[in-house]
Order: C-alpha cells, then structure tokens, then sequence
C-alpha cells in the first residue's frame, strides 16, 4: 500500500539532498526483516531478502535494484525505476552509478547516530567490493545528516498523528487521575495504565518494565526504573513518565500529582514550589526554542533557573526529539556533557518536535517533574501537549 | 531471568573458540533495541544503549563492558565480570585486551551471513577508533564460522523445545485435515490455521503473508506466495508450507493431501506416483545424512532420483537448517548453484536440524510436496517430525 508519509519523506529527502550539495542518497540491506534499517520503515517501506541498494537522488527519482524474486514487490509503489537481478547486485548497481555520475553517494552508516547506521560492517565490505575500481568506492561519504534531517523536520501529516498520539496520552492520565489514591500501589498503577493501552489496541512507547514510570513519594526509584510495589500515601507526590506508540509515532510526557493529608486542602508550600519551578522553566524555555537556537542553549536556561532557584539541577538532558522512535532525531536540548558528544551543538530547525523535561526532587515529599512536548515553528513553538500548569490534587 | 539454554550456549560457544583456536569472541553494540545484532539474544539476551562489548574466551569465562547506568541490569547473570564505564568503552576495553592479550578476536561481521553480521559499520569505525596503536586492531577475524557452529549445533534444551514445535504444528496439521473440503477457498485454509496459532499463543515462523502457504489444485502460485480465494476442488492436490515460533524456535513443515472425486476410493496413480516419489526422496535423504557429508551431497540424491523418476527438478534447495529463526545457520542441503554462493559445501554436524523438501508438480492435479524435520546424530538422522507416509485423502 503507498503511504502518503512515504511519498513527503521522499520529497522531503530530495530537498535535503538539494540543500546539502549531495547527489544521492542509498540505502544499501539484505535480509532487512532480521536486522532491519531505521531508515527502512521511513521511505523503503518493505523488507529485502538479497541485497538490495534503495536510492533517492536530488531530482527526487527512486530506484530500488533488487533481487528479481522480489522486484515485484516493489512495483507500483513509490519507486519509479525497479531493477531485478539475478545473480549479483553487482552489474545493475554499477551501471546505475555509471548513468547517473553522482558527486557524492551518501550511503547508511553513522558513527554518531544509530538511526543513521543500519548497513553492517560485513555488508558495507560487499558494497566495497561491488564499486571496487569504479571510482564510486570513493564518493562515499556518511547518511548522518539527511537521516537527521529527514528524520527531525515533520511533515504536517505527521505532526498530525503525533499530536493524536499526544491526546490519547493525555486522555488516559486523566483516567489515572481518578485511579491514584492513597494504598495503590506504583505497580498497580502500572498495570492500570498498561490494561488502557491495550484496550485500545496501542503499544508502549518504550521497555514495558518502566513504561510507564511510576514513582511515588520521597526516595523513589532513579528516572529510568520501573515501578514497584511501594503504596501511594497522603502526602506523597506523585509522578508518572509515559507514552505511547500510536501509528508508528511515539507520544512521551511527564504528569505530577500530590496526594493531601487530612486537613489539607492544598499542596504545602515547598510542594507548590517545586511543581512551580519546572512548570515556569518549562514556559522559559519554550519561549526562547526557535529555529537556529543550540540545543545547549536551551538546556541551559532551565538548568541555570532551576539553579538560582535553590534546587540541584537534573541529572539528565532538557529534553529530546519525537518521532518514530521516543528518542529520535540528532541534536536535543542538552548539556554542554562528554557524553552526548556533538548533539548539544546541533541547530534546531523548524518542524522538529522536543520533549521538555526539567526535573527537581522535593525533600520529604518525592520529585516534581513534568514533561511537555512542542514542535518548532518558524517563529517559535506550538505545544503540542497541553501543558500541566497547575499541581493536581488528590 | 537467568536462561539455562544461555548457559549452554556460552559453554558451547568457548568449546568452539578452542576448536577453532581463538581466544575471544566479543560482541560489539549500541542501542541495539533499534538493531538487534542476532547473536545477542543466544547469549546475552539483553538490550545495551552505550557502546557494550561481550565477550566469551575459550576459558569460557564472560565479560560485559557496559555504560555504568546499565551495568546493575547484566550483573547476576551470565557474566563472570561486569565492568561499567562511566566516559568511554574505550579505556575498560583496551585494559581488558591487554591482560588477556588474545591471539585473535572474533567480532560480530561476516560478509555472508546475516546472522554473524550484526556490527554496524559506523560503530565498526568506533571500535577501530578505541583499539588504533593497541595491535589488537590487527587481530580483529570475523565470529563467523563461529556463529554459525553455535547457532548449529542445538543443545539438547534446543532439541527438546524444537521437539515440541513440530509436535504443535503437526497437530495444527491434523486439525486442517478436517476442514480442508471443496469449496473452502486458500485463504479460508490459511485463516482457520491463522486462529489455531492465535489461540495456543504461538507466533507464525515467517510473514504472515505467506504463513501459512497454501495451494489447492494445478496452476497454483509459486513457492513463497500467500494464498489467494481460489476454491478447494475435488481432484486437487492440496499442499500447506506452515510452521510457528514457539518459545523462541522455530517449525517448518509441509504436508499434502488429495479431494476424493465422486466415485474415487484412491488418489489418482499418477497422483500417489507423485506423493511416493518425494516420500521415498526424503527417506534416501535421510538414510545419508550425517556428520561430514556436504550439504550439495544431500541435494544430489534427492534431486536426481527426482529427475530420475521423470520429473522436473525443483527450483529450490533441497533443505535448510532450523532454528530460532526459520532459515537458519550457515550451510544447507543446497544445489551447487552461483546464488548459494559456498554455503552447499560446508559439511553437515552433529546436532544440526535440517528440513528435507523437495517438490514436483502432477499435471493436473497440483503440487505433491513434503517437508520434514530431522536432527543429524553421530550415526544418522532422527526425524523429529513423524514423517508423513500415506498421501492423506479427503
């Protein structure tokens, strides 16, 4: 079936192409249904079983040179050329390369981005001796940033699904808002929110051992752990990290409750505080993140305000794109730390979705986080989630 | 969830190592929930999001160096060490090569099988990055003859779950046998096998599109085509390719029957010529099969008595290694054809499963096809599906 997100991928990837001075882009795989290529599922849509070379060239042409068993099943989709071969990929590949002289052949391996790096090591050895004395062994050059790209910049049919996606979130942490009370337990409320998610015949936007994250009250568990079988008491805050994958895009937030004690008609003051401090940075951050900004940039402006505000500041990164993958993309709003490499120094572009998620524990009572999720337009962001603004009560 | 079969790999895979004289055998990853090399899930069973290194020596001692984050989730299993690292993999790595100075190191590439070729190239280029000036960027070999004797060889926990496969598909068999009648269409065949599968909680073995295949009568699609709304007819030939996944292995059979014409008693003679000449190919088979013959060897025997017989040979390989996954391991009991490239000439081991399949058309009547299972012993083969002997008639 031609999928209408295929076709403005497609497109999109020749602009990229364009843009960056590249002549082509080649997805090159073999027995994709065992180890398969992110970028596959992006502007391929099908498994190989030989090896198979699927290309984009800045004219917007496709060609998918494949094994003749299975040309067929690429015809009458989006490629507008089908080569089947026989033997060896080899002949048909070259001869392709001969009549289109690209400059460069931006080919699908990465260092930097596991996205970007689906061909293996073994495979890229067989292209090498495919193109060897050709000339064309030397014109290849790394996928990584047309991948980030095509990657990051959403089309509006998927900014569409993704905001659905983000709705239905939202939808089923209002049911766990009627769920949390004081007794139930985070696994519990786990299970509560998975039996919804299976109801409505979505999946999990990550691990089913901590997604959902539940944590209740002071003490819990570190940000990437599942929930256990602690209780729910009055007096405890508590939050939920949580997503889910709807139509083959991730949806990723972040809610905040607080439990009162008896006599207690609000949160106490220091609770209301913490929950204040991140929903404002929250709003600093999404009124400076704009096409061009760093992402480290960004990462600090909420750093340094939860800072000054007498909290210690998060042990994790701002906040990261959405898409297909609940991590997706190159850059994020990030720390200027080693160990995320170049992606803090990336520039944001337009129709990139962030998640934003500063974090501050809340002595004796448990942590305040929240996380929202925006998409950036050319003159600044659009929430996507409507964002928590007040601390819920329960 | 400490896995006895892993266990039993990992002791299997060192015996290899010391076979094969290697000291090591690493597997190098990252992020692998997005690509997940195949061999992780027979020994490590794991997902890492840091660059990860596995390693078995022939010692049979393991070693996971990991990101620190994760190291908590490796420690109590499998691993011997578990040392988490906070910047780079590379410093733990260079110090563990060091002390152990192997000869050589066998990482997770191959040029000819997917299944042994789970490093990715841009991460390949990290670690050349990590070992440049140590020397044991020298040493690096493919793990490939090594993947493909420990996928191979089955344990006798393999054995006994594989067992269980075929036992559960045969009966999913005996059940179709009932319902196969004229004016059932194939894809009414495929989707009452289809609710068996669901039902019991097992997964298809491959695609569902073509899992089951099956074919009713002369002119039927080819081998790898999914059933269409053409009716069962009296004096068809019907034959299914079918198998499922069950606790992670997988089965594949295939069984043939005939619809009785008004007045018919018997299959047609050139019909049940037909059946016989594929039952007694595969019992010829299975009569040489055994440790050190050459999988083109097997393939010789069945193909020309087929010819033989007065047929015509069949477009396929006479057979192929099962497993975890369908098609499985390096060599086959396949014609010595350029697109089987060396894999016809690797000599058969013990413990290997293999199917046995091969296949002639009966004009007129359709398809006479079989497909077993057996398990290669010291003196022999043991068929682990009950070999269909009678053509069964409806």
């Amino acid at each position: 079936m031609l999928n209408k997100i295929m076709l403005e991928k497609i497109k999109q990837a020749a602009n990229i192409l364009e843009e960056k001075d590249i002549d082509m882009w080649m997805i090159f795989a073999r027995e994709s249904a065992i180890m398969q290529d992110p970028t596959i599922e992006i502007v391929v849509g099908k498994n190989c079983t030989w090896q198979s070379a699927f290309i984009i060239n800045r004219k917007g042409e496709t060609t998918a040179i494949v094994g003749s068993l299975e040309a067929e099943n690429y015809e009458g989709g989006q490629f507008d050329n089908v080569i089947g071969y026989l033997k060896s990929v080899k002949e048909p590949l070259v001869k392709y390369l001969k009549e289109n002289k690209p400059n460069k052949i931006a080919i699908n391996y990465s260092k930097n981005s596991v996205l970007a790096d689906g061909l293996q090591h073994g495979l890229y050895l067989n292209l090498i001796e495919h193109l060897k004395g050709t000339g064309f062994e030397k014109k290849l050059i790394s996928s990584e940033e047309i991948v980030s790209a095509l990657k990051g910049r959403k089309t509006n049919t998927e900014f569409l699904i993704m905001k659905e996606a983000v709705d239905k979130t939202l939808d089923i942490f209002d049911q766990v808002t009627k769920f949390i009370k004081p007794g139930v337990t985070e696994i519990e409320i786990s299970d509560y929110i998975k039996s919804i998610v299976k109801e409505n015949g979505y999946a999990l936007a990550w691990d089913e051992d901590h997604c959902p994250a539940v944590f209740t009250g002071p003490n819990a568990a570190g940000a990437h752990s599942g929930p256990t079988n602690k209780k729910v008491e009055k007096g405890h805050m508590v939050n939920i990290d949580f997503g889910i994958e709807y139509k083959g895009y991730c949806s990723d937030l972040q809610r905040t409750w607080y439990i009162l004690n008896d006599g207690e008609t609000n949160a106490p003051e220091t609770v209301q505080r913490g929950f204040n401090v991140i929903r404002d940075a929250i709003q600093m951050v999404a009124d400076k993140l704009k096409p061009e900004v760093l992402g480290c940039e960004m990462d600090d402006i909420a750093r340094s305000y939860v800072i000054q505000q007498g909290y210690e500041e998060y042990p994790h990164g701002l906040g990261h794109q959405v898409g297909r993958k609940v991590h997706d993309g190159g850059g994020g709003l990030l720390p200027r730390w080693e160990r995320y490499g170049q992606t803090p120094f990336m520039r944001v572009e337009e129709n990139q979705v962030y998640t934003i998620e500063p974090r501050v524990p809340v002595a004796g009572y448990g942590v305040s986080t929240l996380e929202e999720e925006v998409i950036v337009r050319k003159e600044g962001v659009e929430f996507i989630s409507k964002p928590q603004k007040k601390l819920m009560l329960i």
